[in-house]
């Protein structure tokens, strides 16, 4: 019997990787086809920790896919999928996101639903459906794709049956999603080993308004108060690079995915332009901004509209 | 509240209508949204006769869904979708056919099964799993439906799932499905008021080979002998036009898609080509072909071999 490789995208996430393994287990368990776990890419920390709390192996890697039969999970564009896929014969799709650009020759299973994660249509549509027995090590990692891809159902993509799926797997095992969730995002944003210069260049932004060059670095967090301590070192390389670089404002925003908010750490030629954008005074180089979680939609507008 | 459309292609075929209707149904009475069953194009005869037997309305004709949120039903690909496709949201796709080219900007629910209709997609995956009460009207277009685009359970598509859903959707109707299917074809192929020169030139193939010309037509029918009453009106026909078009061989096929196999007429300077290309006699002008289902198949192939 042929394989066919079930398969997730590139820079595989813990859903992409948790809902391949439990799709591939429910095809075998099901159907008896010979359906094998894949990813196209590496395993990253957040994905490594739920496989390995629930003793599962990471799935086969595969780095061209021409000529095999596969199943694609947790997406439906071409440019994210495995290379060699325009060479593969893609015989199903599974995915919860927008409808992209794969096409096929012949008809063939295509279930996208706009629910949280893949992981929740693979535990709805399938083992439920099927009324099919689910190990406990499918759980798990079936909890942990829809806790990482929903941001602990804080996201706003979460739907009512993303957290009603929480509820039944974790009652079922005897965890807490909550604490389990933010030891995975902890796991992921662990960032104890990067040095201060290394985190600010993580993520940012560069932008040059008329009134001068501003830069936005942004760091998700578990803990923002963790990395708060380390705030001096934050503040010391960014008067370096305010320097360096002839920036008139430079900004740290530590996103607490928790507390649902960002603390901000800046240094300005003009300080009062913070107060006037969000209409809080920083105090020491920081300011707490409840509710802030987005800086394309709530940081750089209100800053642009003063600098420009 | 606003409308939302359930549509299917443009030249609709009568899977593409009923499965409008019946997912607009379901929708309503599952999910109590404003959907509005409609079609973009003419109804034909067949999914006429489908509608007036079960006493249902042609869903309302949409010339173009600019601005409009629609369901598309039976298709995904851009060509067969109603004018205006580019400018209308697409809220949702349930189809059976080969992945198109349809994308969208946000998650949507897309169900494509390879089964033999979207009848059968409607049947099995809202009605059957949601247990919804189907008055008589909806379970006689659905079976219509699948009927139809399986012709009558025998193209090469048809599954298990769609031979079990016409066995309980007929018997619980009453109906014979086999006389019934036999009775929408025959309205499909209704081609009594067409003159035999109409019927000739309705589906037809020139070839130019080193040894003469050809032509090929193929009429579809459930009743091969009734169009053989014609036989002399077609035969004068075919003379004609073999002379007006200096054709060494004219073919028209009348393929029985009830006993499987074509009646082929057939004028030609040397009759024994057809012995040869098919191993009987044409006797008349005419010869059973049993089998023969496929133009482009079975009957092109063997005289291009004899013709070139």
């Amino acid at each position: 019997m042929e394989e066919i490789y079930v398969i997730g995208h590139k820079s595989p996430d813990t859903d992409s990787i948790v809902s391949a393994i439990a799709y591939a287990y429910y095809k075998r368990t099901k159907e008896g086809i010979k359906a094998v776990p894949a990813r196209a890419g590496e395993i990253n920390n957040e994905t490594r920790f739920v496989l390995e709390k629930f003793g599962v192996e990471a799935p086969q890697l595969i780095e061209n896919a021409a000529g095999k039969k596969v199943i694609l999970v947790d997406h439906n564009e071409k440019s994210q999928a495995v290379e060699g896929i325009e060479e593969a014969e893609i015989v199903e799709i599974i995915d919860h996101h927008r409808i992209g650009d794969i096409q096929t020759g012949n008809p063939i299973f295509f279930l996208n639903r706009p629910v949280g994660s893949t992981s929740t249509i693979i535990y709805s549509d399938f083992f439920k459906r099927s009324n099919i027995e689910m190990p406990n090590h499918i759980k798990g990692i079936l909890l942990g794709g829809i806790l990482s891809d929903t941001v602990i159902l804080r996201s706003p993509i979460t739907t009512d049956e993303d957290k009603e799926i929480v509820e039944i797997l974790s009652t079922d095992l005897g965890i807490n999603a909550e604490e389990f969730g933010i030891e995975m995002f902890k796991v992921k944003s662990d960032l104890s080993k990067k040095s201060a210069r290394e985190i600010i260049e993580m993520d940012y932004k560069k932008y040059e308004f008329s009134k001068g060059k501003i830069w936005v670095s942004q760091v998700e967090t578990v803990d923002s108060e963790e990395l708060r301590k380390r705030k001096e070192e934050f503040l010391n390389e960014m008067k370096k690079m305010k320097e360096e670089m002839g920036l008139s404002l430079i900004v740290v925003l530590l996103t607490d995915i928790i507390k649902r908010g960002c603390l901000m750490l800046a240094i300005a030629d003009d300080e009062s332009i913070i107060e006037k954008a969000f209409g809080k005074k920083l105090e020491d180089n920081e300011v707490w901004l409840p509710g802030v979680m987005s800086r394309k939609k709530q940081v750089i507008p209100p800053i642009e509209n003063l600098m420009k």
